[in-house]
């Protein structure tokens, strides 16, 4: 669906989303146009500058206004997410009140100032050479264009942590929405611009283009005005992005959230002491939302032997007695089935269980058994299989283990279960080298909300293995330094005053001059781990 | 010169360095070969492996040794540099000094592991859904590619910052050497070897790679196993490995420290009160190093009337007696001559004194007189003139002033001299928008290595704003986080640990465990304003 030349008369091009639920169409939505585009920018960047004046208490305030509004609505969100998307409604009510939560969060964390890194170096007029006095802090990097996910319409979409995190650095936000959930979308919009409006904030602070074709996300991207884009998606969908970005004549930085396979290696010695209870927790982390989570465990490292056989029979088991449910699309359901077929037909792979398309839009619960040559011949293999499938591969001896880990992607997540002494270093090394959060006889779905949360991790799993997209830290992905060299106090921002106005803490002459920190992890019934 | 396909038994593809004090050929010097390139790097990964496991302590001494082992040579890698870049000695020697005080910053640095950024959040059962036990640190990218700067031989060179602070952070480095200085690269390489030799550092930690051609870059920044790049030079050679790397399967990140016009606006009132010192004063900042500087003031905004006439009559005259020196290349000489062309060229444009070569390598100290419209039509006048030239444009209304200012591009500093209440909000606010260092009533050259230096700054002064190449924050660029969930005390790394066997700064559940840092910032006679 192209979008029309602008000055054209006829009417604007509409898309329909489906719900996977009743199969019935949405209401028609019209696609952004090229200046709709243009004029959302040209707002953002307006809006940028004003909102560069604002204090943290004021831009604290704005995200509480904007929690409070989506709270109130969150009844009605929930369900035309639930028509839209499919997703269980208690998966749905976990989200919103995830999503409320991180903007409380970066509410908090603004107040306290600390992303704003103030560090003060007063002048040494001693030192050879002599030095100036210099004052460093973070500002806002500029409008910052936001594609939600499919999978997560509420933490991850229009009013989801990169638009938090994003507003809490002091940048506009034009956010293209998935078009899977556009009415979702457009009652998150509703709300955020109630609350702005109330908050009296600029006009530009922030926007929602919707679209059915890539036209929009293409134009957004490109759009000199954008100076950071935050993506969760597939890794075709950020990498396409990325390259965009990458190409303009000022490149600037995409912070995409791709495909993860998540791997899982369960040593024998965690088998034997709790191998059914595994096989059960396994199941129930690989079915979580049908699988449909950028976390959830795709391959599975099993050992050889009899622990490993039961741990297999007994997974086979659990995927069969185990909820399912549609999943997002049907163009989802038939990625995920061409790509168990193709697996399939690989010499050394088989299923466990299921492998077939029950309808339009719900698979079986799936579990692709591969020996350890199928594996690290066949790429295919170590891909992303969105959805409720996951691929198993039995090893023997150390050494063949270590090979096919170090044939893995970067993920988000690198599981290992084992008990004391049974995990060998270089397999503990290769996961803090491959992923960018190691989880210990846990499981990789669910995603807390808290200081020390890292989701990220090397590409594919993300573009910038630096930066997080959950937690407080993700506010520094739309952040960049300033330093103020030998300037007068009067016109210094306020963080940087040499009274602290603000009372931050701030690193002066190399000293911390504050040592506590309000705490900033989100707080109980606040706390995503959806 | 290409360089030999594997296997060739030809001789090996050379080059030479002029030079530019007298003009006399250097040492021929064999360029690496494609299956050099390819042995560094994969060293390089079995180092960064190797390098995973050492202790902060260890690294700080690796550090310090090397600086030790410069220091001690040091007399010899100036005097090298001196014959093959023609810079002063006195700037050289400030170069050494700094280039040993950035090693021996980023050993108290890796001591300190403030750069670990290690953060607790303990587990809570009674939470809704309940959170795991979450500690995050920051860990080495991997191997790092470092180009050096052709106008800072040492202090952004072989030992240079990139190179101090990717070791600092654990990352192996492979260096290509600037061809025009291959003698002073191979010195400074020995000294680093002889350091790492006796730290017993793995053997791929360093590598030097000279090359005359594009080929070992292209090949470097394209390789595997590389997972970041430094570079300081042009904006045509940053964006090219930009470019480069963001095509690669497996795209990284490019810090890449280009042009940069460095804006100086004066306003009358900072004229009426001292004049004659600021032609003094901005004339030396700007002949600094013939004006060969990333940090060189390339456009002055002084305004319209009596004391702006004043001060370009000054100004002409402070240049005319100034001193002169070689540029490092007759290619650059040429560069600068051919735009100086084209800029006289341009209707609205005058010399107010120079544009003449005087020889190969050597300019005349230029003034370049622009008229508003000539700036605003003519990109080619808003572009860095490498070497002793800057372009002086006259304005009068603010709001003339103020267009010219949205014309210009990202730089690394943005100077402001006025009185108290005489410059305008716009004016400063649009500085902390194109730059990343505001300078008050002083003088851009001159980046002092201290916690609160921004030495960054928008494309394209740089390829990355949010990142620093000068000062601690630069060890930044090539760390990257990790958080282990749920993981066994004795599986954690040291610094992550319950009971804290490094001793470090950590922010445990939301607050901070120790209060005070050991001071960072480079100590008298380390720190380089060169």
């Amino acid at each position: 669906m192209p979008s029309h030349a602008p000055g054209q008369t006829a009417e604007p091009t509409t898309f329909r989303a489906t719900s996977p639920l009743t199969g019935e169409d949405g209401p028609s939505i019209p696609e952004a146009t090229e200046a709709q585009v243009k004029a959302a920018v040209t707002a953002a960047t307006d809006a940028y500058r004003a909102l560069r004046t604002w204090r943290p208490s004021r831009l604290a305030a704005l995200l509480d206004a904007v929690a409070d509004a989506l709270e109130h609505r969150s009844h009605e969100i929930v369900a035309a997410a639930r028509q839209e998307t499919g997703l269980a409604v208690a998966a749905l009510e976990g989200e919103s009140l995830r999503t409320v939560g991180q903007l409380r969060m970066f509410s908090r964390l603004v107040l306290t100032g600390r992303h704003l890194e103030a560090t003060v170096d007063h002048a040494d007029p001693g030192a050879r050479p002599p030095r100036p006095d210099l004052r460093r802090m973070n500002v806002p990097l500029g409008p910052v264009a936001v594609f939600g996910a499919s999978n997560f319409p509420l933490a991850f979409g229009v009013a989801g942590g990169d638009t938090a995190s994003a507003l809490a650095a002091g940048c506009p936000v034009v956010v293209k929405g998935h078009p899977l959930h556009p009415v979702t979308s457009t009652l998150c919009a509703e709300a955020i611009d109630a609350a702005l409006r109330d908050m009296a904030a600029p006009p530009g602070t922030f926007a929602l283009l919707q679209g059915g074709s890539h036209a929009v996300a293409r134009q957004l991207v490109t759009e000199p005005g954008i100076k950071a884009v935050g993506f969760t998606g597939s890794t075709a969908g950020g990498r396409a992005l990325y390259d965009l970005a990458a190409a303009r004549p000022e490149p600037i930085p995409v912070f995409a959230e791709m495909g993860s396979v998540n791997p899982v290696v369960i040593f024998e010695s965690a088998l034997r002491v709790r191998g059914a209870r595994i096989a059960t927790e396994l199941a129930g982390s690989l079915l979580t939302r049908t699988g449909q989570l950028c976390t959830s465990p795709g391959i599975l490292f099993v050992p050889q032997g009899e622990p490993g056989d039961a741990l297999v029979a007994a997974l086979r088991e659990e995927l069969l007695a185990g909820g399912r449910g549609p999943m997002l699309s049907p163009g989802m359901a038939g990625s995920l089935t061409s790509a168990l077929e193709e697996a399939c037909a690989t010499p050394g792979v088989s299923l466990a269980t299921g492998g077939h398309r029950l309808s339009a839009v719900e698979l079986e619960n799936t579990l692709v058994i591969a020996d350890a040559k199928a594996f690290s011949a066949g790429p295919h293999l170590r891909e992303e299989y969105f959805g409720p499938a996951s691929v198993l591969v039995r090893f023997g001896p150390m050494a063949e283990l270590l090979s096919m880990l170090d044939l893995l992607p970067g993920s988000l997540t690198f599981t290992i279960h084992a008990e004391p002494g049974d995990a060998p270093d270089p397999v503990v090394a290769l996961a803090a080298e491959r992923a960018g959060r190691i989880v210990w006889n846990d499981y990789p779905t669910g995603v807390a909300v808290t200081e020390a949360m890292h989701h990220g991790g090397p590409y594919p799993a993300t573009s910038s293995a630096a930066h997080t997209s959950v937690g407080p830290a993700a506010i520094r992905r739309f952040l960049r330094p300033v330093s103020y060299q030998n300037t007068p106090d009067a016109v210094l921002p306020e963080a940087l005053r040499e009274r602290n106005p603000l009372g931050l803490s701030r690193l002066v002459d190399s000293e911390w001059t504050r040592a506590g920190e309000p705490g900033l992890s989100a707080g109980s019934g606040c706390t995503g781990r959806a």
